[in-house]
């Protein structure tokens, strides 16, 4: 790996087991994007960076969220969904990433959104598929990010929408758009 | 049935099965408004009117949706939501309903809609179980219904997403927002 700076800075943010997550992620953007045709670097460093908050404390980042003006309905849902935009910000302000897809594709990692880039994309699905992750289903969606990232993107999302609502968890609107919007785009 | 002479109108508007699922779906609201405390002749009124125009000419329907300004993302989605709004202004037109609570019932059974009123949800729970429905987990909605309507909406509303999302099919805004906030009221 290139950013192997980068990727150490992050075994001081996260327990091992999430670096080795975090490695995977990148690892397996990049091999997306080979395969698809998205810019390896950007990809790598959105894998790397994608769960640099993950571990943050809640209340601060409920702070940035609010201090940021961020979308005020992230307050009212698991704080599970905010490191991912606040993710966003400190990739942008302590990494100095500048490169707008990058951010983008750490802010939408975990809820996804209407009209998501091919880098957003990729990184959605990296961090379901990666290779520590395990979970019922998941060879199916590997097979899936092997043949069409857009077959991918909608398998993994309506995964999560499954769960979600199998468990009887509140979903976050963008995560219903993101869905909707692939899904209408597929039957034009 | 206090209105026979309304449900009899009904049988040259439809086939005689969706004829046989009108009278449950009144006979069942009628129940459910006694156990819960609901109006029982306008749960009656809304069981017999809500699938007025379900076998009008989608044409019509659209037209209906265009004239009388109706939410215009009903046309991007498929024309089965349609006969929901349109039953509700020929409720109000051709029928004369001018109870709003009556008129909303006939306008979100086959959505939800974020904050419904009693009487929607016993007209959606209706239109779901009444005695000649028959599906997969049918009787799980039917005990929850005899317990709780809360939970039976839950339930219902739950029923309904994982139903289209299972097939990869759109969902339609209102029924998302109905599910989050049946969720999140539960939650607190």
């Amino acid at each position: 790996m290139k950013f192997d700076n980068l990727l150490e800075q992050m075994k001081d943010r996260m327990p091992l087991k999430r670096w080795e997550h975090t490695k995977g992620v990148a690892t397996t953007a990049v091999y997306l994007s080979e395969k698809y045709g998205e810019d390896l670097e950007k990809a790598e460093i959105a894998g790397i960076l994608h769960d640099v908050v993950k571990f943050a404390h809640k209340e601060w980042l409920k702070e940035i969220i609010i201090s940021e003006e961020m979308d005020p309905l992230l307050l009212t849902f698991h704080h599970e969904l905010w490191h991912a935009p606040v993710g966003s910000f400190v990739a942008k302000n302590e990494f100095l990433i500048e490169d707008n897809d990058i951010l983008q594709a750490i802010r939408y990692h975990t809820t996804g959104r209407a009209g998501m880039s091919k880098l957003e994309k990729i990184i959605y699905i990296s961090d379901m598929i990666e290779p520590s992750r395990n979970f019922l289903g998941i060879e199916v969606l590997r097979e899936k990010a092997e043949k069409d990232l857009e077959e991918a993107m909608i398998s993994c999302v309506t995964h999560s929408l499954q769960f979600l609502i199998e468990k009887k968890q509140p979903v976050f609107p963008d995560s219903f758009h993101c869905y909707n919007d692939l899904i209408i785009r597929k039957e034009k």
